[in-house]
Order: C-alpha cells, then structure tokens, then sequence
C-alpha cells in the first residue's frame, strides 16, 4: 500500500454508508486514504496496533465513527498523538449516546468530534488540517467553499425565478 | 498480594470517593478485593494488561467506575471473558453521559452497568455473582437483605411512633 | 422441565421478537434455559411466585426484558438474591425510560442492565457470569469472542478487496 | 388506628420531607390519612401487603412517592383496584428517571402521576377525587381554590403598590 | 343528551385515534361518557365553558389529550374541581414536551397524567375513580384484572407450548 | 394608570427576580411598562380577562414568565392578538419544561419565545417590535447594540492590557 | 422587485417543504414578502449583507428556518434592529438541536423563537406584529382566529353527528 | 504583537475562567497564542473580521469558546479555512446547548468539537494539530502524554501505599 495521510476507520461494516461520505470528500481533494473495519471492543488489539502504528506509518489524521458506546476514536486518541477527528454514527437514541460518548474526552486526551453522521465533515476537517502544510490543498479548500456558495446562491436564483421575481 | 476475587478499577483519583462504596460492601462480605486507578485513556496499556491478567491472576468480576465518556468498562470487557460490572461516575451533564458510554455497548461485549454513582450496588452485584458458587455468601447476602427489609420497618415504626399511632 | 441454568422473562409477547435474542445465544452455548411471560404490573403474583422460587428451581440467572416503565427487573431483582440481568425494551422515548426504570435502581437492589434492546449482551454476560464455575463454557465463551474478531476481520479484508488495495 | 381514606407511602425516609407535603394538605382538608415507609424493592412483601390490604381496610385513595427506578406507585398499582397517585421524587436526572418510570405505565395499570416532587398536588388530586362522594369536602376544595386565586391577587396588589401605581 | 359521567376532551380531531381508546374502555365498563374537540389555544372560551359547566353538568372526571405544548388538561383544570386526567399525545420530539406540559402543572391545580398516548390507561383510572362509590364498577374492574392477568397467562402458555414445553 | 405599551406578566412572585429584567430594560428605554401577578392555573379569569382587554386597553406587546407546565403565554396569545413573548423560567429539570410549554404553541396560536430565564431579551424584543412605529426607539435600540459592542471591546482591551499585548 | 414587509430565509432548499408555510400564511394575509435560500455558514457574506441591508430595504420582520446547529436567525439578528423570528427546523435528534441553537440566545441578541417546523405560526407572529400599525390587518387577523375556532367547531359537530348525539 | 499560532476567542469575558485553560496549556507547550473577547453575536463584525483575517496573520488553529446559542465557533468556521476547534461552554442546561449548538454543523462547514467546557483539551488538540509540521512539539506532546500515564501511576501508588498493600 502506498502512503496513505488519513486512516478512516469504523466498529462495523454497517457504518460504511455513513463512513464513506468521509472516503468521498477525501479523494475528490485528492487526499490518500485508507478505509478499515476495526472494533474497539471486538477487535482490542487490532484497534491498539492501528493506532501505535500510525505515526510510523505517516498517517497524519485518524478519522473514526463509531455508535452506541461509541469508543473507537478515545481508544484509538489514547494510543496516538496525532489528530483523530471522531464521527458519532446514529444507532440508536438518535444518536446522542454515540455523540456524548465521542466528545466527552476525560481530560488530557481529546478527540475532535464533528456532528452525528457528518462523516464528509469529517474528511474536510481532515482536510483544513492538512491544508496547514499543503499550500495547494488550502487553495483546493477555498474553491470548494466558494463552489458551495455559488451552489446555494444558485438554488436561491432558482427559487427566485420559479416565483417569477 | 494474596487471591482476590474482585478488582475494582477506576479512571481517576476524584472517582474514589463514589468507588469506595464498593470496596466498603465487599469488606462487608468477606471477599477479597483490591483497588486500583487505571485510566482508559490515559494509561490505555495498564488498561489493557489488566484485563488481559485479570483471569490468570483468578480475578472473578471486575467493577469499572468512569464518568464522562467513560470507556474503561468497556474497554475492560473487551479484553477479558470474566463478568465486567460498569458504574457510571456523575460529572457533567448529570452523569448521563458516563451512563451511555456505559450501558450501550456493541453486540458481543456486555458491560453490567448499575445506576450512576451506584458503586454499592456494584459491589452487591459482585457479591451475588461469586455467591452462585459460595453458599456461605449467598446466606449472607440473604441476611443482607433481610436487616435491609428490617431497617426499613424500624423507619417505617420510627415514624408511626413519631406520630403518636 | 428437566434443569434450567438461566430463566428468560419478558413483560409481553410483542417483547419476544426482541428477547428470543437471548434465548438464541443461550442455546449457542448449550445453556439450559426457559423463556415466560410475566408480567410485573398484570401478573403480578406470578413475578413474585417465580423470583422466589427461582433458587430453589437452581436458576442461577434471570434476564427479565420489559419496555416503558420497565419494573420487571426491579420487582425480581427485590425477590430473590442470584443475579437479574435487565434488558430496556425500546417502546416509546427511543427506550430512554425503559432504560432509565431499569438501571436507577435504589441501593441494595441492583439490576445487571445491558443496552436498549441489546438482549444477545444480556445473554452472553449470563455466559459469562454462569463461566465463572464452568471452564467449557470459559472456552467457548473465548472462542465466540475470538469468532466474532475474525468475522470483524473477514467484513475489513471484503472491504479492502472490494477497493484492490 | 382508625379509618384512614388515604394512604401515603414513600420508599425512603429520605423522601419524607417531600411526601409530608401530602399529608400536610391532607390534615389542611381534614381528610383521615396515614404515611409509612414501604420499598417496592427493600420490602417488596410489605408493599404488596399493604396494596391487597388496601381496599379491605378502606383506603379510597393511595399516594406513593419514589425516586430513581421509582417502581412503588407501580407496583401497588398492580395489586389494587384503587385509585394510586406517583410522585417522582427527584434524587438524580433532576428526577427525570423517577417521572418516567412513574408515568409511563403499560397498558392495563395506570398511575396517575403528578409532577417532580410535588407532593402536595398529590395530596390535593386525593382530595378531589374523594370529593366526587362528599360535598362538604368539594365545598372546602372550592374555598381553597377562591384563597389560592385571592393570595395571587394580594401578591398582584403588593406589588403594585410597592411601585406606587 | 343524558347523564354522563365521563367527559373526554381533546386538542384536534388528529388527537382522535388517540383519545378513542379512552371512550372504547368506558364502553367496556358502562361508563356514560361523551367525547368532544376542544381547543384550549383555538376554543378558549369553549374549553373554559366546558371546564365550568362540568359540575353541574354532573361530569365526574374530565379526560383531557393535547400534544405539543399541550395546555387542555391544565386550562381546563383550572376552572374546575372535579378530577383532570391528562393524556400526553405524542406528535413531536416522542411526545416529552407533550407529557411535561401536562405533568409538571403548578403547585395548586394537580393533573392526573398517564403516560404518552395511553388513552386506555386514561379510560382505566376514571374507572377506578368512578368505582370508589360504585361497588358493581369495582367488581368488574377487578374482573378486568384477573382477565388481563389471565390473557397473559395464555400467551405465556401459547408460547411455552410453542416449544414443545 | 396611565397608556402602558409593555404588559410584564408572570405567574408567581417568585418569578419576580428574573422577570424585572424585562421591566428594567423597558424603563432604560423609556417603554412604559406595567408589571403583573397573574396565573394561568390559579387565577383563570384573571388571565383571560387581562389577555381580552389587553387591545382595548392599548397594550401592543405582552410579554409572560411561566416554569413548569408554563401556560401563561399560551393561554394569554388565545385570547389576544396582539404578539405575546413568552419566557420560560427554570424552576426544575433546568427549565426545558417551561421552554417546552412555551414554544411549542399548535398552528394558529404563536408564541415568540425567548431564552430560559432570558427576560432581558424579551424586553429587547419588546423594543424592537415597538420600534417598528417608532424611529426614536429605532435609534435608541441601534445606539444601545453599539453601547453593548463597545463593551465587549473594552473588556477585550482589558484583557489584552492586562497580558502586556 | 416592489417593497416588501417580511424576508423569509431559509438554510438549505431542503427546508423549503417546511419554511414555504410562512409564505402560505403571509400570503393569505396579503403581506407583501419574499423567500430566500441564505446560508449562515456556506455563505455568510450574503447572510450578514441580507441582514444589513433590511431595514434600509423596508422590511419590517425576517423569518429564519434552520437546522442542526442553526445559526441563521441569530447571526441576522445580531445585523440588524428589525424583529427576527426562528424556525428550528428538524433534521436530526428531533429537532432539540435547532430548537436550543436559535432559542438559546445571549443577552442582547433576541431572537422570537416558535415550535419546531412551526413556520406557519412564523408567518402569523409576522402578521400579529405588522398589525400593530395595520388596523385592517388586525382585523383580518381577528376573523383569522374566529374561523379557525369555527373550524374546530365544525369538526366537534361532526364527531358529534357521527356517534349520533 | 509578534507571530502566534494560536488564537482563542470567547464570546463573554465570563467565558475567561474556562477557556483560560487552554491558554495555559499553551503555555506548557510553548505554543505563541493570543486570547480574545469577540462575540459573534455581540460584536459580528469583529468577529467576521477576526476570521478573515486569521489566515494572512498566520493563524493556524483557533479556538472558539461560547455558550447557550453557541453560534462563535461556527461563525469563524464560515469565514476561514484553518481549522476552528470549538469548546462548549456550560451556563445553562448543562452546557447541552452549548454542545448542540456547536457540533452539528451543517455540511460543509466542520467545527472541531471537544467537550463541555473542556478547553484544556482544545489546547492539546491545537497542539497535536501543529505537531503535524513541528517534530519537537510531537516530541513534547508524546513526553506529556506519558508524564501523564505516569502521575495516573504515581496516585495508583499513592492508593495501594495507604491501604498497606
């Protein structure tokens, strides 16, 4: 496998169509990634060997989701010091137990947790820290926020010339 | 140190407090226990070779108090077949979250998990595990709960007496 | 009825679908089990009669399921003294009050509680309780554990021949 | 001890200085009452005794206060055909978990539940139930229904005249 | 219209699945009731009327459902001393805001509240109510009992036959 | 009395201390307010007859505190048209109950709702729904957003002097 | 375009289904009002310029829809003096997140928040405001109410027709 | 001022206490940073400006600070492309709205979301951020990760020592 700056894991394939979304927004900035099913709770030791390896492997973020008693990412911090960005995967509750699971972080080992679901933010909070160092990466995420204005300001014109205005 | 029958693990030195509720129960009834702080997050390998020592070392059931996005019961239970008894540390948010983190485990890895901040409750729930194969123990818990039933009828008496019936 | 190692109770037969769960995983494991209808608050002498008796009929074992506000658990756990495992049945509020009737429980009387609906948890933790004095359930309890990481491992190695990497 | 029509239970002594509010309306109404100490889960046989007693010694209406898994309003509930009033007493969850295990009942057994820790709405949903028989006491519940409004109105006229209008 | 005892109130014809359960349990039992759509925040007038012709009208308990900020059973049990039985109807966020609106009324005015959308449980406490001066209504509610108890039994044997038990 | 253009009502005194914010704000701009004890559930008549001369009497923004089954805003906006500001007081369950009660009005009858406990808001609202008719208020209003933006910035500076920047 | 009073605004053009019910009802009134699709996050510039340019424009109210963390009705509001009335519209969690978002608003900043996708009861506050200085406005609003009243009239009449009474 | 890396923005100076923690753990790190009072709601402009501004003046992580209605941190988010991390402030409500408000924001727009009030681990995660480039600040963040394991170890001691084991 050739190097790979974003690892994107998840406690169970029936995470993948959420998870993918993070996949998606990663390679349409051209971001080498690497997608894996790893449990924090059925898998312990891969999940450990993961992220004790991903510094010497030259990841640079760990993108995790997870549900429920969503542990994945914190087991995941715990092992490493490069970013994880935590996505709370819906199972059940709507959600909120994944979310306070995620983002309530004892002190001392944080996990940057975006909205429940939000795996495409996830890969473009992934993206805005690897733009620190990749000039070109940072004007690719400037034209795509202007492309998502100029998206909404279409809908907008659109809806203004559907009311004849 | 010699056999003991329960650990009682804990993320923090402020969960001492809740958790010595525990060890008070155990103390007790007789059995042996120990008590240690090991934190999921921050001392994930401690973590991890407790556990993975924890049947070798004859341990029966381990209590694991944590609060917030507490994952130390969990993580506990991944990494070990013995019964994993998960109480819920208040700190933020009502202890909600360290509820959560608790109870909602994956499909495959049970936590028992008690009220939050119910550390008694734990150590009894120990108690009534190790007694399905000590007879002495299971007398005690039944006489346990008997002045339980008893305390309260003197309540109950206090008061009727208090008023005058 | 030859010998019982665990007994199965729910507070109505729309509860089945979710806690035929248990009985299946029980059966994995070879465990002697039943399987009633019992409701707290519409039979509630047969609650009472089966807690009691539940000892002396060598259940070492209950898994009570109920929904709403769930008080089979609680009203078995104040009768007998073996260990009652919970099982929050999702009805209305995303199961939220089934759960919280479930683990709230006051001191002295804890109930074992798993995840919403998660009655295959309360299953395999009365494995694993019921393992404790029985070394071929121990085993086979590993070897499910192990099972399940493989299958975790099979679904990433499908993933990642899905992607030619 | 002579006839009562209302019987106050509570689960603790702890929830004394809530429940008293009931019988403190009770003893304002001039309506016959007692209050005990009986744990739906402490003393479970106490709590159903005195539910199957209740009609025979002529209680019309109980009250029954508990925090937490709050299971003593439903647990008498299922073993008598009179009227049983919850009160959820707020010990954690702002008294969340006790309001919803009170109120959401199954189908068959209802308790009529009043709000967190409100003891004394209680007291008076008793009094206008047992004033459906009893004129003098619908009399007096209308006076202090014309008290209460005239206090609003005294507070209303205090203020204003402290602002000179 | 002749004599009835019961009157069941509701916010919206949309309510009326709901609330028709209340009505189907009364006919059960023989209780004259009346059914109506009453808005507290579209009819005020009509609701205030309503609440205060109750009395004289010889109602004997209201059966008031709204859902939302759900002010029927309060507004309508303030203008009236005979019991308000509250039915939280669930229409957004799983029906709790309904359920607080009606549970946590204010010190004074007591709404006897079920659970969300348990119009059945509505029907049943009027019954109990009713059947405190009506010995008949009380003998076929504790029938009522014993058949539920008795239906649950059934489906316990129905499903210990099932497998050959 | 003379032309009041603010009506401040709440439902207990007790509600007093956070409800004379919205009296303050109102003085500073010089709306002339009048300040009321009115409760739905203990004073009815009182709540509707202020809410149907409230018209007449020239008011042109009712602004109403409530906690718990908070339906004084929503009782008084059934019987006006004129814009009602609801403000939900924390009394228990931190004031969800009330913001619950408030907000949550069915189609026909709106409530505009402010923060828990924020009646200086609802002051604020006040004003600039006067100032729509009124220029001098406008300015008034404009000036006082810059007053609040200079203080920030003078903290800000105080802050940045008090690190030597 | 010709003057206008109210500016609807939305997020997304998902939020079209929910947010067009403002302009249904504006439109019944014959309020003059446009629609909008303005995104607080994807285009802010054009968010604080709509914002800005309100008053000098003539509009007299912005309605705001939003969801999740919905800061749209607050960042317009912290823009401009003119009365802003939020939508929390539901996405995720039930729509508790954009209810808290736009409700939650600090000192200062108002925002006149109604029930979640309540953006029919947008428009009528919009209307209630406008009438303010609108006689015939108000006078529309008026019979507004009374048909609505009728309406719920109409639909007792019918449930009453059809059980023959 | 001389170049940071870092800037820490809070919407109100009683936000200080808090968010002074991660200045502090800045501090630790030898991370140059700046502290500021900016309100998105207060002051908008400034902070629009703030944001805009950030990249030229060679920010590279910001940390945004607020409650209620947090809207700060997404505010910012909108207007640069450098990662934002946001730290919910706890005032009302446990600080659930805070959280909500800041981490379920909309696609396209990420905010980097630690836990309720924890801005120590904001300045942790701003600095695992800036070690992607910076080896010796790895070198440091590594070193305080295991000084931390180690004081988890020393007060585990402590533990053991004071109970003679």
């Amino acid at each position: 496998m050739s190097q790979v700056d974003v690892g994107i894991v998840m406690g169970s394939d029936s995470d993948l169509p959420v998870m993918s979304k993070a996949a998606e927004v990663l390679s349409e900035f051209g971001v080498p990634h690497e997608i894996s099913i790893i449990s924090a709770h059925r898998t312990p030791h891969r999940a450990a060997a993961y992220a004790e390896a991903a510094e010497d492997r030259g990841l640079k973020v760990i993108i995790a989701g997870a549900g429920g008693a969503a542990h994945l990412a914190g087991v995941i911090a715990s092992l490493t010091t490069i970013p994880v960005i935590g996505v709370p995967i819906m199972s059940q509750l709507q959600g909120i137990d994944s979310l306070l699971s995620i983002v309530q972080m004892p002190s001392g080992v944080p996990v940057a947790t975006v909205g429940i679901n939000a795996a495409k933010n996830a890969g473009l909070l992934a993206v805005a820290i690897l733009a620190l160092s990749d000039p070109g990466l940072r004007r690719r995420l400037a034209a795509y926020r202007a492309e998502m204005a100029a998206e909404v300001e279409r809908k907008n014109q659109a809806l203004h010339d559907s009311k004849g205005e």
